[in-house]
């Protein structure tokens, strides 16, 4: 087994997501799923108050290298224990997620192509794309309705760290991609391409 | 027989002519391809130096009815006789080419997203990506080299209408598109992806 590592980047609320459910849906056990979110970095030393105010939206919010090495044991037929990052507390949990080595390990987050290390472990590069307007709609509306956040805080998040972000690591890392999917998660024809691809790998 | 219809479309010198082909040497007689460069209106009451002054970057330069005709008609299993245009004499020619239907029918052409009853034909539609310069550094070699142009002239071509016309029609034409690739013709993990999504209709 020669697993192939196929990595979904896109902006904030650009349905990488998505696109990613849809495809370990069609594959199930067969795909190992990461996500570069379960990787940010535990801060432990910081009260809840000062972690609510840190940069999420920046390369070294995650602990990448971590990432890297498991993915790294996956494509060794190593099982890994991801962390698993608490968006309550604003930390890293105590348990983690067992993930079994898969043909497919499937790597999703807004930054995993901003990384050459990381980058280089992938296969296939895809990224998910929409407009900047869409992509702040979709995420006002998860924050207000499924995150209790309110108005102002989303704004004043999204305007001081995820758009400056967004342009500075997001946006540029599109240029790593060998595919760009429009229309976020919906795009039932590049999904199809893409299990197609896939298919035809396994 | 039931044809798909697959688009390709991209701004000049994108890479949209090599990833057709590419795909047509994969599948050989499963394809029947059409460009819609085919389709430039004939104009002979005009005189070579007032048809060499047409702006064939907007949409009016090409019988699109015509093309749409023919995409009819070999999806009615229709062979069809294609128009031939001459770039050198800028008029179409009196001989045609006869296009067999076929199991995937091609379409390539920078507007060929632009005009909403021929992309509405299309089952995929793909758009080739790459910068404007880079764009325009192909289309000079290519107009130099291959088609003994001078560097004023084609300067002089691109900012009057190539570059304009593409950012009034061939830009925003690719919000249509259900994938986009970037890197433009040599993206070898994309046309992997378009070639095994094709052998899974075929």
């Amino acid at each position: 087994m020669n697993p192939i590592v196929i990595g979904i980047a896109g902006g904030t609320a650009s349905g990488k997501t998505t696109l990613a459910d849809n495809i370990e849906k069609e594959f199930g056990e067969k795909i190992a799923k990461l996500s570069h979110d379960y990787y940010y970095k535990s801060h432990d030393e910081l009260s809840f108050e000062d972690r609510k105010k840190l940069n999420y939206d920046h390369p070294d919010a995650f602990d990448t290298d971590m990432l890297i090495q498991h993915i790294i044991d996956l494509k060794n037929n190593k099982p890994v224990e991801a962390p698993i990052y608490s968006f309550t507390n604003h930390n890293r949990e105590d348990k983690t997620l067992t993930i079994k080595p898969n043909k497919v390990i499937l790597v999703e987050g807004i930054l995993i192509f901003e990384n050459p290390t990381l980058r280089d472990l992938m296969d296939i590069k895809i990224f998910v794309d929409a407009d900047a307007d869409i992509r702040f709609i979709r995420r006002l509306e998860r924050d207000i309705l499924e995150r209790n956040r309110d108005l102002n805080s989303v704004i004043e998040q999204y305007c001081s760290t995820v758009k400056p972000m967004h342009e500075q690591f997001v946006e540029p890392s599109k240029k790593h991609a060998d595919i760009i999917v429009p229309k976020g998660g919906n795009n039932l024809i590049a999904l199809n391409m893409i299990i197609e691809k896939i298919k035809s790998i396994l």
